[in-house]
């Protein structure tokens, strides 16, 4: 068998078809790990997959494998929403973030402006600073997990 | 003609095929708006998107189709990295954010426990205090990274 691999790679034992010497998919889907093609050519279908990867240079390929193989997978977890899902829970995360961080920079402006001497209303005051800042440690770790939860 | 519309959907307008009654293309893709098939088409490929369609309930199609014309244009802005990088990216921003936020929120307690001029027994404290906070921030931002990577 002159110009083909002695084991095929992955996508062309899916495929049932000769892995020549020249195959565009051989050096990013070893036959070692079959699941990962069988994922991209769910979602994308191999042709199109086959398409994409002789558009790009071959120094870029195997960044463009990993981002379909991630792409794919966000997709079969997800068949409604796939990495769309993600990109919003992240782009409300950031707003969130954005505003406990505008309430937070206020907050330290308004105490270098006035800094008086703890009264018992600071004291209750600090308090409350302390319940918001368990609470917004609590909403952190709450938002790590749901990120996890996401992609795993 | 029967059981088809008098102008075909978008997707059958471009796959050259009569558009049917029972067209699983034709309420997502008018033909208006030819653009949107095309994009989609070229990305997944039409049998993907009609095999991922037609496995979802018909409440849940529109907002697959959106995800699906969202997916496939940022991969041909960008053909390597695709949504994927739009994700990354946001992830980097959550992680900085959230850094920002504990800093701040260092500062405000230090300012709430010290609002007068500091003793020499309360920069001890100050110092003490900042250096539990600064931990804690860094145990944290280490935790999300650590989670991020599993992605990236």
């Amino acid at each position: 068998q002159t110009g083909s691999s002695a084991t095929p790679c992955a996508s062309c034992k899916l495929l049932r078809r000769r892995c020549t010497r020249d195959c565009v998919f051989a050096p990013y889907f070893p036959p070692e790990d079959p699941h990962r093609f069988a994922t991209v050519h769910r979602v994308f279908g191999a042709s199109n997959v086959s398409k994409m990867l002789q558009e790009l240079p071959a120094a870029q390929r195997a960044d463009a494998v990993s981002s379909l193989v991630y792409e794919a997978t966000a997709r079969m977890r997800d068949p409604v929403y796939g990495c769309a899902g993600a990109i919003s829970y992240l782009q409300q995360q950031v707003s969130q973030l954005q505003v406990q961080l505008a309430v937070a920079q206020a907050e330290i402006l308004q105490r270098i402006n006035h800094p008086s001497p703890m009264d018992d209303d600071d004291k209750a005051y600090s308090s409350l600073v302390m319940q918001n800042d368990l609470m917004s440690t609590l909403l952190l770790q709450e938002a790590c997990l749901k990120k996890e939860s996401l992609w795993t």
